[in-house]
């Protein structure tokens, strides 16, 4: 943290200020230049608040971070190495990270009834996904819309498991939710628009299921990382960040824009898995093929993508979910640019 | 709802899609031009969703919702009416509304002790405040950040409440809480990154204290209404609806762009009263009186102005808090707006 | 500028980077903490790219502008004393700026033919507008639509401001165009669209006449002052800033998020008058009079509000036009706020 | 174009305005249905203002376009069949389109000296480029900041020209300028900021060299179709996009938000080939690998990189150019991407 004081600052106020940041427990040291000074603070500034030492002293002209504020998000808290999360499933142990296969998860938005969720999870398992996802409580704009079928929603997704042997994903909207939800899941899946729900975070870290967290429509990456700071914080180390479009100008042809130099940048600062949800992201089917191509390219390491049997009758989000046949395609024109990428089943796993 | 399909969709097609417009119980009038045919849909249309109908054919070229998605908020719903909430507090009943006089609603981001807060609840009473604001429970984008006093600050809210006759406001972020806080809360706030935490709003509709419902950072009127209309759905028909400013491209000289447009959109489009906290709205208290005075003049009917008597030793948000003395200044200056725009206290309430 | 070095860089590089800053002529001093170190450059930095000096050195882990870029634009640029423009008009001086009344610049959005057009400035000077405007070449989005009368669209202006005395404001496309613009219009406008042609910015800084500068529709503020930035340091001093609504996500209900707190935030960083268009801000002739009075109240210098006399018939922006009695209304409603504010012409002019 | 009336609409309204309708040449149809009657509009609608025929009449309740407002551009304008601009080099003509090799365009942002140009052309030809990148005018958002050779730094580029036999693409930021760049350059860039500059987008429209059309910053998807139909309009057919990042919310690690969906929307609404600039959209040379491999992955058929011998000595730019080696390492990488996609030189190329 640099703070940089105005041109003409009285030396009294400077000691001052320094002496209040020693009683802080930190170790400021001073600059003075012809014009300014400046005071450098080392120590632990990651959960100090910038505007907190702006009001300290009127004569503070500006206080600038050099650190990032999270802290067991950062790669550097890992000593630079990725993060791995292996989730047991009924068909084996499933691995997220850098090092690893790339993981598929599909299925429908919503869980709607046993016979199509069976369906879609034998043909997504067929084409070689591992994880069903599927909501039994789902966030709608619409408090008329379609809102899941809930507990009865969990019953059909264990009837899927244990057709498929598919580790299950799904949605918590409310932390009461958990312990049921957790029983079923092998991920637990925190929404977009719940990304800044602390209350639901702290509860979520508090438990010992893999977490997967979707970036807030208007989230910087900043404040998607401070999010799974506050999973990691509470406890829980296994957080799975997914990218899955962000609100901006232009929503005619997409509904959100997807934000594939997430990927990059997140692998700099992060040692958390990486997936890509491109069905939200863009909104329409026929978006979908190009966009999962290019985040293997970009370097994902994990795909969500919404598959329905008849998205024409989908109960929410058809317009943006593939047919299993379109899902079988998709997955033959992904295979060789996961192989490219050093990131096929064959090419990451031991023998 | 307008559905348009595209040019060459065969006869049988259509009549397939008029028929199941009739199943779901709405009356298809089906347009024939030359090029194209057009299937207007009239009946009870706010529930369905133009995606879904999309998807109903290869032929429908774009599904057009011409009536807004909200019922029970919008304008309509109430003949053109607008909603006053009354509320009752020690000091008597405060009318939120468009027909009423300014209601300012004051105090510190954070409650720290209770010296502090009863201290800024003289002052801001002095002042001409109706309510009190303060935050037991604290959003905060950091875990490591002060996450507010929670039960305990409760019991300073309401010793301020005591000491002063004031109303209490104070923001929930967990559904659990609502009982305690709606004990010492005369409305309950929901803050901008639990607008779309739907289980909070269906539970907070579910009580009887009005409700104050701050925007979302990124979202849309409409998103915002349709928030409103889950409270309003689960039986609670008292939301104030507040702008706290939006997330823009431009966050360098404000925090967030505060979208006073919103009043006379709202005004158009809804009976719920409408506030603005320019406070967290632009970021910097020397922002807060030019935007409150514009506030008024837009046509506000209450504000939410952050005051703290040090905002420098503020646990929170201190740079964008007035001092007791600046907020003194304020409430002078806001009066004669207010009574150019016919909303002070002596010109709209009866002898 | 602050240079942050990483953890670790050897002494002989920081020495290295000393020695480079010193041979660009900046004064370059060195605070060595017991992590880290830190470069604080003094001298003529607003010339400097930050990212240029990031590059200097694999070591340097970030570069901080503490100054603003711009410098003739700045307040202290003219020792904290703002800009009053002057501008000669056949009805006398009409003087922009902070210690001024409000100037009021109306008009239709094109010029269309010279009934109207004389009408029109017969009505808005009547209501009390000192300017008129009016478009003669119109930036438009498509190719197809009307792109305005040109040069015979001038000649139209020159008839009304031969009629009634108004000012005349009116836009420049391109920079061949100025030496017959300026021999009609008072005051030259640059559109937002035009915000960053800088080939067009530097030409008509070396011209005398002054110019009303539009913000983008996506400038940030400080992209804002850089542009006009480039007039005043092509030698031309009077730039009237006016801001006509960003683009943001939310455009269901404006066309832009008219951005109101860029009055305070400009006052404290600039010199120059500061304009707001409510007409393009919205979008909606329904939500300019609230917008006006909220610029007003915002401190406001200037408004430039559409007006045609027959809206529904104009070949541009018709439904963001006020007709001439709505805006006889909204200049009688706007004088009180006017004058509360210290801004009618009663309340600035001398005797 | 659908033109909703609002219930209880007279029907001499509506007759008077299918009168008008047909008046424009249109043919309207009108729709009755119990509670509300619609008007299509068919013909030559693509030139209509839907906000015009919104203020026709106080019953219009709103017009909805269902057709896109651009015709050239879009792919039904050439019966879906896709545009190869095939463009004469010294080393032959380059081809740009869907159905051919991918073209790689490298460079440095500005033209420096003979000596750096011709060495960055020697390079970037010997690493697989087909055209020399590199600015002589240039746009920068300070006036202090470097602006570029200009017409000497034609010369230059010239001179790598005849040393390389690579073709040249530079921008125009002022028409005057055309004449002389288009002596040189075989492409004529037009930036981002200039892509609403209507002016020179009718004059460079008007000229035989192709363009390469930027998107502006907060340019939608259909703002930058209708400015290349501005050039088409003028007469010009050779038009290649160039997505560069948009503005959003966060710029704090990125420059631009990077919208590679923008491939596939345009490849489904226009016949013209498509490129993307990671090095801009970006902002940061390490994220430009995995951008252009997932540029690649997405469909696009150009890519524009910054290449730079020393970046850290840059004029411009700096930060997001790759070093002439990374450029090497990089199109090794990218050629079995675009081998897997079809899009490698052998692939696409007749025997």
């Amino acid at each position: 943290m640099i703070v940089v004081m105005k041109v003409g600052t009285p030396t009294p106020e400077i000691d001052r200020l320094t002496g209040e940041f020693k009683d802080w427990g930190l170790e400021p040291e001073k600059i003075v230049g012809s014009y300014k000074v400046v005071i450098g603070l080392v120590g632990d500034t990651a959960s100090l608040n910038p505007e907190r030492i702006e009001e300290l002293s009127p004569w503070v002209e500006s206080v600038l971070r050099v650190e990032a504020p999270f802290k067991r998000a950062s790669r550097e808290y890992r000593q630079n190495e990725s993060t791995v999360i292996a989730v047991p499933t009924p068909n084996g142990e499933v691995r997220f990270g850098e090092t690893e296969a790339i993981v598929t998860i599909a299925g429908p938005c919503s869980v709607e009834n046993e016979a199509s969720i069976v369906e879609v999870a034998h043909r997504v398992k067929a084409a070689g996904a591992q994880f069903l996802r599927g909501g039994a409580y789902k966030p709608r704009t619409s408090p008329y819309a379609f809102q899941g079928h809930g507990e009865s929603g969990l019953d059909l997704l264990e009837a899927a498991r244990e057709a498929t042997g598919l580790g299950i994903i799904t949605e918590v909207m409310d932390s009461e939710d958990i312990p049921k939800i957790a029983e079923v899941a092998d991920i637990l899946q925190v929404g977009a628009r719940n990304m800044q729900n602390f209350s639901l975070l702290k509860k979520i870290g508090a438990q010992p299921k893999p977490v997967f967290l979707k970036r807030g429509m208007a989230a910087t990456i900043e404040d998607w990382l401070m999010a799974a700071e506050y999973i990691l914080a509470a406890g829980n180390p296994n957080v799975i960040l997914c990218e899955r479009g962000i609100r901006t100008f232009d929503r005619r042809y997409t509904r959100n824009t997807l934000d594939l130099s997430a990927i990059p940048v997140l692998r700099s600062l992060t040692h958390l898995p990486i997936a890509i949800d491109p069905s939200h992201g863009c909104g329409w089917s026929s978006l979908v093929p190009p966009m999962a191509k290019a985040a293997i390219a970009a370097g994902a390491d994990s795909l969500m993508i919404e598959v329905h049997p008849n998205p024409a009758k989908a109960l929410s989000d058809g317009p943006q979910s593939l047919t299993p046949d379109a899902f079988d395609t998709l997955m033959a024109e992904l295979a060789p640019f996961a192989e490219l990428c050093g990131r096929s089943a064959k090419a990451t796993q031991p023998v």
